[in-house]
């Protein structure tokens, strides 16, 4: 079958690739993937991952242990943890040691004709959704998960640091708060996909205003920490959504004497993400800016790496 | 008068440091001094700062606005904020722009022998309470702003990486909680000052071991922090004691995989510290190693740069 593959020397379009075997997870056919940061990055070395890339997806239920999912539509949270050990069973699976991620660590993604994940991963796609909606709902959780991990409140000030793929959806999810949300960027392109209730300036512009109680850097740039440091109050709270390789300028000085909290946030809840979706409260489909075939996946991961596209859709 | 001052061109007793003068604020009688890791710094550069050094002290009123206090053993917070500015009225005084930090920044210090400081900072000490234990307070409530920023529970595993001194009022305190502490040191003599319901080991022994809930990095050295994310646990916190000038080896990548909670902690609540030392549920007079004159102050300095020290005391 037709696949969009990681191996040691790059991104290539396979069409020999195995059919998934994986006793007792469901069978998917991939119907939309999406493109992300961390695409781009694994194929820089991060992570040291080879084998199918993607998960970002919205597919069909092909096969599964439990017949009553054949022929859903579906997304499906990407860790797949052991269940077992004391991380699992103090309630942190998707820190699980022994986890594999879909398309990122040690397990087959999802830019392929099929792919295979567990049945305790899947979710139900609600009917009022698009694929090119579902198709964000990895990354919409991932934006859901600074909600999980710190309190924002409705008289906050936040500003969010990149408006990128992650960013654009993190901005949309903390205005839902009430706060007021402040979007940072150096790409006027970008800032004018933000909808009208999210203003956005560039980083002079923000450094001249009063320093928020909530920054996140989205920036995926090592120059980002130390402009977030910046952009943080005293006592506030700094949200990692950045996984670069160097801490660029950042030194720990400030986060002690302004005594900062500073918040790594990964993957987040897909429950809420899809409700959110279904309730018309977050539109992503306006970052589609590019859509291809699976067969041109490697044109298309070069695209995604671009400053001219957002989202970067793949369609088998 | 005899001080102990920080010039350009390095620290230097003299005798002829002007009687301070600051209308509406108490006039203090240093009666005990403690040279702490940050005196060290600011003699490296650190802040800038010039004038007469020292923030860990017992003192005597001498005179004061309300005649009350005169006569009064005392210790006192070191932040003198504006009272006035947003931050200060948003109840963060001790983050007040504004504010001038004795011996620290842009105000004469302690290790004088007469100094001042305004009246709302002076707290008087519980009789109980000698001087060799009361000149602790101000790196106790360091230690104490820990318990003020981060939940810390009686189930937690808790490391504390580097016991020089403050390290090891930071192990006391969160003893208290009732939580396992770990006390991680390459210096045995330093692990040996702990008291018995505080174990100690080596940086190699601790990686060996689960993962903490909490980890306090208070090592001091660029080292830390690297060290540090490792002990923390997926989820976990990690708390920032050191104001080093780089990062080290540290990556953010950890940090945002493993979803760590940073959180810079510096001054912290005097009040809480004193009751500590009055019920004697602290003790910290073990960690004096080292009393000095006034007028040996140079030396007193460079004793408490030496890894053979814990606390030197200044005796005017």
């Amino acid at each position: 079958m037709l696949a969009l593959r990681l191996d040691p020397q790059g991104p290539r379009v396979v069409a020999d690739q195995p059919e998934p075997r994986a006793p007792g997870e469901a069978l998917l056919r991939l119907r939309t993937g999406g493109i992300c940061a961390t695409d781009v990055e694994l194929c820089r070395g991060y992570m040291g991952f080879t084998g199918v890339l993607g998960h970002e997806w919205v597919g069909e239920v092909l096969d599964a242990p439990d017949p009553a999912w054949v022929g859903r539509r579906v997304v499906g949270d990407i860790n797949c943890p052991c269940g077992a050990c004391p991380t699992c069973r103090a309630g942190r699976p998707t820190h699980c040691p022994h986890r594999t991620v879909l398309g990122i660590d040690q397990r087959d993604g999802a830019f392929a004709e099929r792919f295979s994940l567990p049945l305790a991963n899947l979710h139900p796609v609600p009917e009022g959704v698009p694929d090119d909606a579902a198709v964000f709902v990895e990354p919409l959780a991932a934006a859901l998960e600074i909600l999980q991990q710190v309190h924002v409140r409705p008289t906050d000030a936040v500003t969010v640091l990149g408006v990128g793929r992650l960013g654009q959806l993190c901005a949309r999810v903390l205005a839902l708060t009430g706060a007021r949300v402040l979007a940072v960027s150096r790409n006027p392109a970008r800032l004018a996909l933000l909808p009208p209730h999210i203003p956005g300036c560039s980083p002079e512009e923000a450094l001249d205003r009063p320093r928020a109680d909530v920054v996140v850097d989205a920036t995926g740039s090592p120059a980002g920490l130390a402009l977030a440091t910046r952009l943080t109050r005293p006592r506030g709270t700094l949200v990692l959504k950045t996984t670069t390789h160097d801490l660029g300028e950042a030194s720990p000085i400030p986060w002690v004497i302004d005594e900062l909290t500073l918040v790594g946030s990964r993957c987040g809840p897909f429950a809420p993400a899809l409700r959110l979706l279904d309730a018309g409260l977050v539109d992503p489909t306006p970052l589609v800016t590019h859509r291809m075939g699976l067969a041109e996946g490697v044109e298309a991961l070069a695209l995604a790496a671009s400053p001219g596209s957002v989202k970067v859709l793949l369609h088998p």
